[in-house]
């Protein structure tokens, strides 16, 4: 078994080659062999059964991907991808990595398919991002895309190609659309929805974090051990189980603010929630009150994709994963 | 006022170019010089107000898009598309001609807004390709565009291109979906859509026509004069008045090919009716079943954009359009 991870130096990529470097696929006693690409060199996970080889290059230049393909990998995990704020901030880029490299990848299959056959495993990680306001509350599957942002119409267009080139039998596609991503590790940035994961992480260490809008505002997460469960879920559900649609929306908790300081109390009691401090911005309000609040996501459920039910549930995973399961709040409020 | 035309050699471009170059943009007295582009020669208008620059080219190619921009056409209606039987047959053709070509034509407006404050009204083509099965019944602008062709996939593609550089403020940009044109002039061709036209437009001369599908099949229609007064209205249509979507479906009539038949009786008599000859194809009955039927064209309806409300109604437009006005139905039966 061969599997090729594109963004593999990425926050997901690294928790996803950990995953499957030490239990390997579901179900399986196959070994793995790992093809890790990224812009930079993503880091070699300790264990692994087989063969690890790290890539580096530019996604949307042809001799990378033929280089990729060429081992002819069994399943294809598509992350890489320019974030969000870079996407909206530089166009030209956002497109050149987001649309050129994905078609890039996929023609480079398309070809390598027509000279011998080959249909990979192809999961594509999508977005909510491919839904903008005006949206009902919740959001079925059949609901058209209206992203709002350059990043968003990206992903959208990766979710068209996945369905084509699966149509065509160039490869077996699964697009998945992850929710935002909390608790993330690492520390805050400049994107919109950073504050999500710093009004539980921070806390958790016994520091301040910043929230810039109402405890109302409403939102669809998931951890990073639920994305990682989707992606390998995706990789090795058989495609006789799939319905009409190759692109679904993944499960996720719909939850407020509150219903995250509320965990965060339960877990860290009073004086960690106590650090988070209100100083509203505009700016984030607005952007925030285009997201999508709630899905069905009743399709990912049948095909077995399973998300947290609780923000309890949530932040477990966090410390359990990222503060090897203990807890400092010491600092009082600001 | 300057109006660039790609595609304007088609059936659909020549007919949009008669009526602009006789009767000029509606509510206006203004000369009109065109541009008028295609891979062949557009034919020249006979009567015109204003200059006309015929180019031909490859819509793919910086130059050719450079040189039709150069001029800074006040409204650009974009056309020119590999149809949809050829993007199927031929897979990179119709993603480089439909994809690529829309992307340079757009790419080439970006370029020369940065360059001096510069925003067109767009008018992009799309069709109602972009809706696949399983569809409901009656399908909302709202519904999820799920092409079950690389062409509706092409169109998907420039629907959410065309809302991104619209949001960006690159252009002004309208996609209109088209109901499929009947009666189209010309011969039958190979198109699985082609008999819808060919079962009115052939007995109306006194020729017979093969109907492959049953009479109860029911489909989505507008004559070619709906579709050049739904691009003249796209093209003058105030933004002010478009609400958050900018790829909208354009009325049409729902109808049955039993529906056609009994319009063609009332207009052309049951001579003519006995002219088409019904030989069933398996093939094109399983593709036909997969499409559309019907929509929820309020949006449209509310911007002012109108289609017929009868079969009597297109093979009158037909029959004024295409054949001076006159019938003629003579042979008997197959």
């Amino acid at each position: 078994m061969h599997i090729l991870i594109t963004g593999a130096a990425g926050m997901i990529g690294r928790k996803l080659i950990d995953r499957l470097s030490s239990g390997g696929l579901p179900n399986s006693d196959e070994a793995v062999d790992f093809t890790l690409f990224d812009v930079v060199k993503a880091p070699v996970p300790q264990s692994s059964s087989g063969t690890i080889k790290v890539v580096t290059g530019d996604i949307t230049a042809p001799e990378t991907t033929i280089n990729l393909v060429a081992g002819r990998p069994d399943i294809i995990i598509h992350l890489a991808a320019a974030v969000s704020g870079d996407a909206e901030g530089n166009f030209e880029n956002g497109y050149r990595v987001n649309l050129d490299g994905t078609r890039c990848l996929f023609d480079t299959i398309r070809v390598e398919s027509e000279r011998l056959e080959y249909t990979p495993r192809m999961v594509f990680a999508s977005s909510l991002a491919v839904f903008g306001a005006p949206l009902p509350n919740k959001i079925p599957d059949t609901y058209h895309l209206t992203p709002r942002t350059s990043y968003g119409v990206q992903k959208a267009v990766g979710e068209h190609l996945l369905a084509d080139y699966t149509r065509r039998g160039i490869f077996d596609g699964i697009g998945i659309r992850l929710p935002t991503i909390c608790v993330r590790p690492g520390n805050p940035n400049k994107a919109a929805s950073s504050f999500f994961s710093s009004i539980l992480r921070e806390p958790l260490i016994g520091q301040e974090a910043i929230l810039p809008v109402a405890t109302t505002v409403r939102h669809w997460f998931a951890s990073p051990r639920a994305a990682v469960d989707f992606l390998v879920h995706a990789a090795t559900l058989p495609s006789s189980k799939l319905g009409p649609y190759r692109n679904i929306t993944m499960p996720g908790l719909s939850a407020t603010i509150q219903d995250q300081i509320e965990a965060l109390k339960r877990f860290a009691g009073d004086r960690a929630a106590s650090l988070i401090c209100h100083e509203p911005d505009p700016v984030i309000e607005r952007i925030i009150s285009s997201w999508p609040e709630n899905f069905d996501a009743s399709e990912a459920l049948r095909l077995g994709f399973r998300a947290e039910a609780s923000f309890d549930e949530i932040i477990r995973a966090h410390v359990e994963d990222e503060l090897s399961g203990k807890l400092e709040a010491r600092k009082p409020c600001c």
